[in-house]
């Protein structure tokens, strides 16, 4: 093998961060590295002072954030000798799940339930040829079967309880203080199972702590309004929403979640879908960025806030886009309905009246 | 404004290589700077001793390595005064030319072929806002209609016949050489329109007259079966194939892709649908890589290759994954139907008995 230049993933740039030795295989597709993009239209419109950047994680290997907790995981597993792993998955743990697998040559067990999976994220794990178990419930009563059944059978649980998958995410935080040069003010994300918001803690503080940043941000975690446990400050049974990310109501972070809360000041809010859906819109359509709906609830978030003057003028904001706008097509498309494309002839003077009538 | 560390995209990266001056406004998604995954376990399923490493073009902002040429020809309409950008696609560009003209705020025109871009794709084109205008035919219709248009309205073309989305395109050897410390010995690619193929060989050629590197590659092009004017050796009227990306049969740049192939002393193969879908599946199922069937070709052609010696082993060969799986999630899932999951009860019985079966 040559000697490699390139950027090769997560670990090995954070290794001195992470719980891997010299003697580590470190299983990886080269995750992380995602872009920090400015968005340049949207303060203009809302007449803000604010530099908001999004991470868009959607650009990891399988399309969302939970790339970076699966190569920790799959590594720590295939190191303790494990052959199988498994989780429960609203669809992008699964996705990460079954890529990792293969990539290690172990198998992947995913428990999904039916017929509220993203249909890009269902492709995904097909082709990455895990065993799909489709379930007659949700993602809280799949997460209660994986944490069961890991006694009864030899696999390991890659799900977000496994303490190396926050380990795998806290680098998201590192980035972007790499990246910067210093912490945002504010940090907006969605929350579904709340693991994100904890690694992202975990990784501004363990920097605040090595003084490579001066300071940690305001943590602000928005959850979808049929699915809030947060912001009902207990667990909810039967959690509704579009942005099935994050349809989660039995979060597994709780504890996690909440530190981060009140060590950062920060706090948790919640959105319609309509309102997730019209910040999701809004981000494709002024700054050419699609992510998927879980992810625009974090700038939904953020725009309010905003609005409203609870993040004041003049501060740095980092959003995070936790998934690709490409896992969810179906939804898109219907929210777009009224853009549908209609068939015109192949003729010249066709299309120019076709052009002429929109300039 | 902050003093921005962090990357912004490949026109700031390759700035002295690229027509742009102090005072262009760049119109950017942070394109570029996508991994390259070197393969781990294929090579040792096909028994060679060979290093391959996939450029996966599929991670930049919109999933395609159409970004790159776009970064540039956007920031270029704009610079000139553009007010409007028009493409032919198959679909990867008009979901390129959609995001850049939405960050731009500028308008954009897609002439698509009715029911023949990827569901993803669709998705991507109609968030972005950008005016699609189907019609009742091919990619190769559509391009002969843009170039008409253009005389007749006010609108900058921005498919590969705009020099600007060569230079643009052209990074990706940049990037190459730069992770790898040096040339690969081989480089496949699909072919379609065959900007790209011409876009790699003028920056390989680039960096080698600027002595960046000291050799260039054998540039292997490979096309789907029923759409391989470049083997056939004349452009085809009919193209067909599931491999959408690739759908052409007037590529554009057939003179500089034919240049590439003569001067590097490369070759064009053509493939068919099963054995693309066989790369593709390969890709996801051994290294959890999941690109679009276009893409798959550059692979299904290297495996051929290395495994007749015309590729020698000992050889280091990088392939282009051009796009995203997700941009094409019908196509893989109906690959997987044998595979497609059946629902079974919530309890610990019912998982347990279906993880047990497969362990």
């Amino acid at each position: 093998m040559s000697t490699q230049k390139h950027y090769t993933g997560l670990i090995e740039r954070y290794r001195d961060r992470l719980p891997v030795s010299a003697s580590t295989r470190i299983i990886s597709l080269n995750e992380g590295n995602t872009p920090m993009i400015q968005l340049q239209n949207i303060p203009r419109l809302i007449g803000k002072d604010v530099e908001i950047y999004v991470k868009f994680e959607g650009l990891n290997p399988t399309g969302s954030f939970k790339d970076r907790g699966m190569t920790m995981a799959v590594t720590k597993a295939v190191e303790e000798g494990s052959q199988a792993i498994i989780c429960a998955s609203t669809g992008n743990t699964s996705a990460a799940a079954a890529a990792y697998a293969a990539r290690a040559g172990i198998k992947a067990f995913v428990l999904i339930p039916e017929g509220k999976i993203a249909q890009g994220k269902l492709a995904q794990t097909l082709m990455y040829g895990a065993e799909i178990i489709q379930i007659n419930g949700n993602f809280d009563k799949g997460m209660s079967l994986v944490k069961e059944i890991a006694d009864h059978a030899p696999v390991t649980i890659v799900n977000s309880i496994n303490p190396f998958r926050l380990d795998g995410q806290k680098t998201a935080a590192f980035e972007i203080v790499d990246d910067l040069g210093f912490a945002p003010d504010y940090h907006c994300l969605p929350v579904g199972n709340a693991g994100n918001i904890s690694a992202y803690w975990k990784g501004y503080t363990e920097y605040a702590v090595s003084r490579v940043c001066s300071t940690r941000p305001v943590m602000c975690g928005y959850q979808a309004a049929g699915a809030a446990p947060f912001v009902a400050g207990h667990m909810i049974d039967e959690p509704e929403t579009i942005a099935t990310a994050i349809r989660i109501g039995h979060p597994q972070s709780w504890d996690f979640a909440w530190a981060a809360q009140k060590e950062s000041g920060g706090w948790f809010d919640k959105f319609t879908d309509e309102q997730i859906l019209a910040a999701q819109k809004m981000l494709s359509q002024y700054e050419g960025i699609f992510c998927e709906p879980a992810s625009a609830t974090s700038l939904a978030g953020a725009l309010q806030d905003i609005g409203s003057g609870k993040i004041p003028e003049g501060s740095k904001i980092v959003c995070t886009l936790t998934g690709n706008g490409l896992k969810d097509p179906d939804t898109a498309i219907s929210q777009c309905a009224a853009a549908h494309p209609v068939t015109i002839e192949a003729s010249l003077d066709a299309v120019k009246r076709a052009i002429l009538d929109c300039l």
